[in-house]
């Protein structure tokens, strides 16, 4: 087990049917908007699901968990990060309900053919590219901005995957809201739920979460908004159910 | 003073600097919309603004109760109902800082040069019109469906009256929001400012409050949620402060 564990990585518990990750701390690490992307999105029996970016592979792994059987692929196009999510795939024996490709999410035509997929999913990069980056190599840099992907790109992936009223689930920064909007109508992803995510009851929001459906009518529904925090250091209830843990003071043997 | 009501109508109080309305019970009466829209409305010293579709003219009312002096428009298509607004306005001896006008919005042209405002503002009705109705002497249905004008005709309006960089202020039903931010961008109109309106804290929003700006940068800020009741039948404390009523249990003399 342990050779599948390189120096420098390090393996975390995930609190989900004793699944385990494999993460490298000094590259792009999952944070909580994996984690509530893998909550908000729906899988049914039987779906063929395509996390793209799928970085460490946490999105299939959570949504493995918690849904009906189902057929998860995970797409990541540095090849390191998607030889990091296989090892996790293997660590779990989850082959092979989930399987890792490494590509491009500009050319899903070398993996699927056109509106085959029930389901995709993305926690895409949230920031714009910064002026003058140009390094692709760059790890981290190219998680967190749009250096090998545009928001643009990423709708127009979803939208060439999904099937007429397939489902498309992603996490991003409200501050971009409008955009997101328009660039997923453009590519026929109607979005039909939201919910904003606050890290206080009385702040700003600092995620949204959106699913749209290809060839859907308008209407748009807005759950209740979600809080991460009761207070300073407290998470609220539902952020421990979302993460698998028990809420302080009720834990069961 | 009595002689300003008609047969029908009521005057309502409006707990902000003693000012009254006249409203008719069989016509269509100012809810709680048109009063967080005047809550989330900013108005500077001096601006030029046009309230669009003003009915009862609860929210240039309103507007000048809470603003430094400005000039304020109400701008509205049933003549009746500008009738009932121009009295209200006279008896709250709001002339010359409120002007009410019988007009279409369609056709701003003939009371307004282009972007020569500084703000505009709307209750628009937010159901679309109903298949088939064609009568539009229906007051009532006409101030709830989209009859007399569509959304796309609010948006272009108020992109005609504004100046660059003037703000568009508008509240609506949380499921057209995708429609809407379409509509407002087409128009130019950058949406800037989100406020979700939810009856209770758990329960999905009922209402959207919206700032747009004209030839603004893209960037949404999404305000915390405005929540209208704390338990059944108790108004959250928020909520009394916007309408202007003391809080329960502490009214001061």
């Amino acid at each position: 087990m342990t050779a599948m564990v390189r120096e420098e990585e390090r393996v975390d518990a995930l609190h989900r049917k004793g699944y385990q990750i494999i993460q490298n701390p000094s590259r792009f690490c999952f944070g909580m908007d994996a984690v509530l992307l893998s909550d908000w999105a729906v899988v049914h029996k039987g779906d063929q699901v395509v996390d793209l970016g799928t970085g460490t592979g946490i999105i299939p792994i959570l949504l493995e968990a918690k849904s009906p059987p189902a057929r998860f692929y995970g797409l990541e196009i540095q090849e390191e990060m998607a030889d990091m999510a296989r090892r996790s795939v293997e660590l779990n024996q989850l082959e092979p309900a989930i399987e890792i490709l490494h590509g491009d999410l500009c050319e899903t035509e070398r993996f699927f053919p056109a509106h085959s997929v029930d389901v995709v999913t993305c926690n895409p990069p949230y920031m714009k590219a910064p002026a003058g980056l140009k390094n692709r190599d760059a790890s981290v840099t190219a998680s967190r901005h749009e250096i090998c992907c545009t928001f643009a790109d990423v709708a127009r992936a979803a939208s060439r995957l999904l099937r007429s009223k397939g489902r498309f689930y992603l996490v991003h920064r409200p501050a971009r809201l409008v955009q997101i909007f328009e660039e997923l109508r453009r590519e026929k992803l109607e979005p039909k739920r939201l919910r904003l995510v606050h890290p206080f009851r009385d702040r700003e929001p600092s995620m949204v979460l959106v699913e749209a459906v290809r060839e859907a009518g308008e209407e748009l529904r807005t759950a209740p908004p979600l809080i991460i925090y009761e207070r300073p250091g407290q998470y609220t209830r539902e952020i421990y159910e979302i993460y698998g843990y028990p809420y302080p003071g009720e834990e069961t043997e």
